[in-house]
């Protein structure tokens, strides 16, 4: 099986059109495929009446032409008959609206009649499926979390959350105390007298708004558990996944991703109701490494960007080399396999604009010469650098509690958590330094730098965890708003902020300032610029002062510093920096952990990465720009180009591979 | 009886007071009255106990003064002990809201019990006032789809979209394919597992939302039916009419019409929650244009705005001659009568500052004395170019079809499909050439060119309609966004775009570039501009190439097309053109096509409008200019003033009509 | 006790804290604290199991300490257990969306199950405390109207809406009358067929919803006398007030306040979601004025800001000096007590960001100190200036039912009864002239100047109410949209507007324009400006001109008029004119006045604020600007320094009283 492949729905074109398609892939160089992950009805057309001939026919059309399939199992699009039967799978939104059939996502995963008919059906297709040899692997469900903010506020999902609660907090004392309760009159007598935290006439509990967050992402690991138990059951040699969405914070991808053999992801440049032509580089770039850090190793695109996107509204056309760049640059960070979506472009339904490789009318053009030559160029390079690592340094800290505690209670309406983490990833790639996205309590001792922004939420034991790096010589980078939070999402009180970290930081906060739509003036020394958002004014303790606010009533006051602690060193950041600022700061924390920016002087809009295996190293150099760009000599001595140009041009949207001997 | 009347509602008065009103009617040549739309309690206070003596003595009171009478059914406001014996009648919206009692509106027409006491209290009217020589007409319901959108989304409203469907579709088969059901597991076994397309998870249908649009049309089309057939079973020698509402989408105003002796409009400048003075004076000329396509004959005014507009938020005040000179627009248009609303204004309710002729207090001020001045000025000419037709020699196609469908799906949220149509007939009105609204399968011949912006939606039928226009000499202008699905609502896909039209227009477009919130350069030799929206990028066969790109990947690539078919002309625009590029390109047309462009010089804001009589022409100027306006004397040569200054003097507002023999 | 309180919240916290707290407390001079408002689950944890111990110990740590107490009843927030035994309690939005758990102020107060509820556990509180000694008073409830827009539209409000109807009306004849139930077929047949002005498909009748807010502030009324009768029942010397929050429309204060000893206000000038680092400062003083109008005496803070504002959105921080500032700003406006909020900030539950005096760690710190050093400069003046009163020259009036009815109908969507009436009072705030905030009945007697704006209802008693006192020497201002409605809300007709003003004012109108988003220009001899919201075309009969309009059709039109009327004068201002406009205006109003206009020239943000008693008179000097400012000599002659810098520097947000023998 080659690297690439493409989502196909024979079910939506005439049965004899499916020999065209296959001698078109063939052609491409397409060596499998993923289908049947929206086809309950084709599979199930009657209750209890299952009929996987087709499909079957199917694979075999597929193994007789050596392309390999994945099959999804379809139960993010429950049938009519079933939602007619049990309209109760409907999933509720905070203010009591029901949904209705019509789209997709429209099932609560708590429902257990639901359930019944998810095992049921899974069951079947294990049986059928499971030791086809031409059935490579499964995708379970799809976009978990696409279509419905936090599943749903139904009684089946009160109660099962309920029975979360009972198994978390043993006691209701013990609920009572992690939720503060006495805040507001809100104590229970007794889990069931819970209530899930829909619309309420004024504030919510947001240590209740985590806890059902939590809860919301763990039914959806259930649910995908579910489903994997019994294929695994039946399986042979296939491998089982799901195509996750990047940034998006409904599932924790961690925790899903423990029950899956690898993760995959969903790429889409264009985006949806983006009015930018595409999303921007270096965002591109970090929902990458952030897909890699699930599992800390590398993942499959599951749906990669195959033309314009759209369903009511539409994206901007990718420029002609755009699709063949934004492949080139999902494979530079870690994608091991690729696969387009989708094969042809749906003549019906929600998705009727957002387009395949093929057209409406099925003939090829130019998308399909476009990946044509984006597979011939990366195929064979694939093979050889699978598996193969990042050389990154640095490592920016991601953490769904932080995500949720700040979607929840975010102080300045403008402040996002990704934002901020985009923030810190973007001054690294503009001066060309790779980041590695990690988990709080991943391994670092590969890392020089570790930046771990807005660590709000902060538990004992991911402190100690950062507080042994540093201690054995490790950089860390904190910022504003950390070490407000237990676990519980309540403040701490027992120290000043930051908490936790005021022994690693050297400093103490006694006094805030939430920036809403003004800005503060910070003097760094050799520069000055602007903070937003929030601003710590710091005492410091140990540390030192780095930089100082030049106005507001804090004028003077020390905004950023830095500690040394243990071997290692602590930098804590009070402010939203702008990102001239930002870059000039960290570009100086880059020097004192020694590492090496050597493509700093490049283009803007040249993205470099590195994978480092065992005897080679290579580098891609990815042009965003839509014009030709040129690689100094100076820059590519000493590295032989594998794929593009000697002369080090870069055509617009164009890329090169070098290698170097290591 | 004369060509003004009045809306009038003597049940919010004291009964004396119509001895004055009737008196200051005469005073101002009022010759007929609208009455009773709104008084089903009045009429049926109690079920089943009707009172039509307030409203018999009225009508005797009228017709003594010599002024006649039309009446409307009150079903656009059931009364409270209705409402409150069966509340299954409110309706419901897509979030499963049910609205409730205090405006009006408040009925789902697809509710059976409802239809029921319809029918009772319509034919109690139709028996008591059929044969009344002073009531010489009826008016059904008001403003049918004001209110709530899509009618409803109760369990009746379901029902009947099943029953609906499967008139349509006969077999549920068809259906699933009609609508593309094996998308996303859609497919149902039955019609009755149907869902109304209300609030989803995520997604919807586009098939399904456009029958369901089509549905909603129907079913009001056939609620105003079954009063229709009660009145004229018990109706003789009186008309029976509706008021629509210009571009409202919620009716197809064609079926409408179908049932209809004419149809009204209700004509208000003013607009409703406008920030601007009013209306632009082209669309308010096109609405009106659109009104006379309906039924392809003259129609009245049943609402003409008589003061300034307002509910709890007003509209500017109509400065002085205003009034006039929209009321000249009207009829310069094709509107046969004119009614005023309201006589005076309300004191309570919902609508006491939508004013009217009178103030609250009922004294006749600036408003009663500048509709007196307007009466006289246009009430014998009224006689005179009644059922005339415009000469016009342009037309611009409308379909509801277009409409629904780039509702639900704009591609670009700035699309609107009434906002292209009125870009188009605004370059023609500031070229001061009159154009005609007409339906996709009107009589073309009378014009020379026929402007099809959007056809979206194309039926063969309506493609050989237009191919033989064409081929027959005429000229037609397209657009980007045109042959793309057919009538179920689904992209075709045995050609490329602009598929049905590929042959007339003698292009393919391979490409296209939703703009979203860009901007792209036009070149068109003489001249060059912007586009926006959308750019197809074309690839001309037998056309020539008019215009081209200048700008993104697809610079130096065809914008706008031409093609010699048949002996006629067929143009393709690929992209929405700025104001000033597309006036000079419709210029060029209107040479092309052998139109004479005369007034074109005039100052933009007056408007000409032409009624072309057997042996006379008659030609409208209306100054929308809040200034002293002068017709240059080589323009009014050799045609005399009939109304307004003969020195070619315009006041501010002011209008002028000129004949000419012919 | 002293003058100074908190806010506490004892079960918050380890019992062992109170200790530190009561030390910390009595260190910095807070003699009172306010208790339990939030606590029904801890006082009654079980249905009719009560538990007061807590409190009771509570009480008596605070009586040895030499702390009073107040106790609030706890029914705005009732417990889970209860809740879930009685959902129906839950309030219902007007789309029918009921609120759940989580928050506060979800409770139904026309709920008769829970009136019953209320009923038990409020006895039980007076029985245990109402002879308490050290309980000094009670608050009712907490903020009465905090949460849900108009309390709820659940059947139990349509019942008792119902029979509020009945007991005002008398008989259903009257409340179509009153209504104007003949628009739109709206009559009743009955009481119970009244349905609640919920939401409807296109519009609502402005009677309707004018009655049904009236029904919601007198149900408001109604709960809290409820609770009052009890408490009268069984306490000994205690006080019982609410805390108001100032222009909030949701009770009518004057209506609360006649049961109360005395009113109460929350007063946080940091607001809650501005942008702006903190409220106007005119506005806040208004705020003030408007609380000692409800009893037309002094009032108390029960919520006074002590740090930064926030729930999930976070207020700026007060700089040093602010709370002390607005701490003085509120005792010269007349608040008798501060109690800040909250002691301690939050570490859980919603406010966890809505900072205390103490941080989240319980150190004192900047808050601390500020307050520590407020009460101290305070206290004893407080002691000698109690009870006394402004020395104010003019009077603005304050409506509910023209609050109310505007909100209902802006007509400009821009224009906001409160934001005009912010605008008379920040004009004279700018010359440095005290306004007290009066309802429409006042004593005018005091008063040189009254200004009246947006008297749009005005019934005849208050018309004579202003007559008498025109006659009688005073000066009345009006404006635009005055005279408009009877008090049922239905526009006046037997004679034209200014209606019940047409006299005194000598103007008649006979025609306006809303404004929407333009401006007209006016001219007033000296000096000239711009007008918006919405235009009055003023005819003067008795009257004089003073004001004319340069632009639109109405240009030369008189905009502002002046009128002899009595003794007095009677001023018409037909346009909402610019802030230099109106400054200029007032200005001469006052010198007609004969008002002294002594500190005009100093600077903006100094606020002046006159206490007068008996013997003495207090001049406030309020410093709301972040430096230095001065007061020059001449303006401190005569007066001796209090408080504050003999050389009559101001530091930033700094203050200083004067006084003087009179």
């Amino acid at each position: 099986m080659g690297n690439f492949g493409v989502c196909y729905y024979p079910e939506h074109w005439d049965e004899e059109r499916i020999e065209t398609d296959i001698s078109l892939m063939k052609d491409i160089g397409i060596s499998y495929v993923r289908l049947a992950e929206f086809s309950w009805h084709k599979m199930e057309p009657i209750e209890g009446q299952y009929d996987f001939k087709w499909l079957n026919d199917v694979v075999d059309k597929f193994a007789d032409a050596g392309i390999s399939c994945i099959i999804g199992t379809p139960t993010a699009a429950p049938p009519a008959w079933l939602m007619n039967k049990h309209p109760e799978i409907f999933p509720v939104n905070d203010m009591g609206v029901r949904v209705t059939f019509n789209g997709r996502h429209h099932d609560c995963q708590s429902n257990k009649t639901y359930r019944e008919y998810v095992k049921k059906i899974v069951t079947e297709m294990a049986k059928k499926f499971g030791h086809n040899k031409n059935v490579v692997g499964w995708q379970i469900d799809n976009e978990f979390g696409n279509g419905h903010g936090d599943l749903c506020y139904c009684d089946s999902c009160r109660q099962a959350f309920i029975e979360w609660l009972e198994e978390k907090y043993k006691t209701v004392d013990n609920l009572n105390k992690a939720w503060g309760c006495a805040f507001w009159s809100q104590e229970y007598n007794d889990f069931s007298e819970v209530f899930l935290p829909a619309h309420t006439a004024a504030g919510k509990n947001p240590s209740t708004e985590l806890d059902f967050k939590r809860f919301c992402s763990d039914l959806i690991v259930d649910f995908s558990k579910a489903q994997i138990d019994i294929i695994r059951q039946y399986s042979e040699n296939q491998f089982i996944t799901h195509n996750c969405m990047g940034f998006a914070d409904k599932v924790n991808y961690y925790d899903l991703a423990s029950d899956l053999d690898f993760v995959c992801h969903d790429q889409y440049p264009g985006g949806f109701y983006l009015q930018m032509p595409h999303e921007d580089n270096a965002f591109l770039a970090q929902t990458l490494e952030l897909m890699r850090s699930f599992k800390n190793k590398n993942f499959w695109i599951m749906e990669q960007q195959a033309g314009p996107t759209g369903w009511n509204i539409m994206g901007r056309t990718p420029a002609p080399g755009q699709l063949s760049l934004w492949t080139a640059q999902a494979i530079a960070h870690g994608a091991d396999k690729i696969t387009y979506f989708r094969w042809r472009t749906a003549t019906f339904g929600t998705e009727q604009f957002w387009h395949g490789i093929l057209p409406h009318s099925g003939k090829p053009g130019r998308r399909y010469d476009e990946i044509k030559y984006t597979i011939n160029r990366y195929d064979e390079l694939l093979d050889e650098i699978k598996d193969l690592e990042s050389d990154a340094k640095v490592a920016i800290v991601y953490s769904y509690d932080n995500y949720h505690a700040l979607n929840i209670q975010p102080h300045n309406p403008d402040l996002s958590y990704v934002g901020v983490l985009a923030d810190y990833y973007r001054a690294l790639y503009d001066l060309k330094i790779e980041a590695d996205m990690v988990s709080e309590m991943a391994d670092f001792s590969k890392y020089k730098l570790v930046i771990a922004p807005l660590q709000y939420i902060l538990k004992q034991e991911v402190k100690e965890h950062f507080d042994e790096y540093v201690k054995n010589g490790g950089h860390m980078c904190f910022t504003y708003r950390s070490g407000v939070k237990d676990e519980n999402n309540i403040c701490v009180s027992d120290c000043e902020l930051p908490g936790l970290l005021s022994e690693m930081t050297g400093i103490e906060i006694n006094d805030y300032d939430c920036l809403r739509e003004t800005e503060v003036t910070i003097d760094l020394g050799q520069y000055s610029g602007k903070g937003k958002l929030f601003a710590d004014i710091i005492t410091t303790k140990e540390a030192e002062r780095v930089g100082v606010y030049t106005n507001n009533y804090y004028s003077g006051e020390t905004a950023i510093s830095i500690n040394n602690y243990g071997k290692g060193l602590v930098y804590y950041i009070g402010c939203e920096l702008d990102d001239n600022l930002l870059n000039k700061l960290i570009y100086s924390m880059l020097l004192q952990a020694k590492i090496e920016v050597k493509y700093k002087e490049l283009d803007r809009g040249i993205e470099v990465v590195t994978r480092k295996g065992k005897d080679k190293t290579y580098i891609f150099f990815l042009n965003h720009n839509n014009y030709v760009a040129k690689l100094n000599k100076d820059l590519i001595e000493g590295i032989e180009v594998m794929i593009g140009e000697k002369n080090g041009l870069l055509e617009p949207f164009g890329t090169a591979v070098y290698v170097k001997e290591k």
